[in-house]
């Protein structure tokens, strides 16, 4: 394809970017390793030196396509950040393709170890990371409570909404990402605290 | 097997109670409508009656099984009793079949929807019921505030020990649990609530 010699970096983001924008145009029903080559110009050699498997590959491209989409701003109060980021992690998963990607994969993972381990890895462990670095960033100005175990914080926010992806007893909406925050900002419990709930 | 005349209430509490035992000493792998039957001394047919897949019959069985081990205690403690059923059952997901069991279901329910609505009607949705309405009994006696919402404290305690479970990025413990419970309890924020973080 006579881009042979283009910089390995600028190859693997090329690759990377042509998967994410696929997987959001025809799911993973349409994804193959195929197409990516196609579209990026690279071999499926060039593609497997990088990427163990297809799954791997859908991962990677997701990673970068979401990754604006759910930055996390920092404005200086982490709760309106989180609710902010919280409710467009909402609407990700229900107003676009990816709601379906993720069950699909996180479903095939519970009984395929590799693609669990791809997802760990390529996915849920770096977007985990970022989180805890909001958190802990707001916890060392004083924003969150001493002690506060940041790691059960991403459960409680967004564990919780895959909970209701895998399992939809009750609906994902911005209602309840903004449930989600307020039981962790004001409690649940009986006992005021200095800030009341919206 | 000559027991044909049996009450039908009685039959259908012999076939789940088998399936669940069944379930626990064998796991999915070794699930199987015959075994259920031979082991019950229920037909095929009647079982096939009231559960309309293998799949149904072991989330009935389960379901069952685990209710005395997560049943709500009501001490008039919400927060402690809350405690005590979640320890309860991370040490179900950790130290038992349970885990694997719901893993793989939950996993091939994503592709096969006929077993995720089994799974909701015959497994979440009852378990579900049982915290709302423990949850709800507090709020009426003050014990939680007024206006909480309690289907999303369900996703933040339950659905936070499922995130773990299908994304193992970090281990399911009984500090985890701890920390679900102080989370809501205490508030994550800086302000300082009237109970005190433990």
């Amino acid at each position: 394809m006579g881009r042979g010699r283009r910089p390995t970096e600028e190859v693997r983001a090329e690759i990377v970017e042509t998967a994410g924008k696929l997987l959001f145009e025809s799911g993973m029903a349409g994804f193959t390793i195929e197409k990516v080559a196609a579209l990026s110009g690279a071999s499926k050699v060039t593609i497997y030196k990088f990427w163990p498997s297809k799954g791997a590959l859908a991962l990677a491209g997701y990673f970068t396509a979401v990754s604006e989409t759910l930055a996390f701003p920092d404005s200086g109060d982490v709760e309106a950040d989180l609710r902010t980021q919280l409710r467009a992690f909402v609407t990700l998963l229900t107003d676009t393709p990816a709601g379906n990607f993720l069950r699909e994969l996180i479903g095939a993972a519970q009984t395929d170890p590799d693609l669990l381990s791809a997802y760990l890895s390529s996915y849920s462990s770096p977007r985990r990371a970022l989180a805890i670095e909001r958190l802990d960033a707001a916890r060392s100005r004083g924003e969150l409570r001493e002690g506060l175990d940041s790691e059960s914080v991403v459960d409680q926010l967004w564990g919780a909404c895959y909970h209701r992806l895998l399992l939809p007893d009750q609906p994902i909406t911005a209602a309840f990402a903004d449930h989600l925050i307020d039981n962790l900002f004001h409690g649940i419990g009986k006992s005021p605290s200095i800030r009341s709930p919206q």
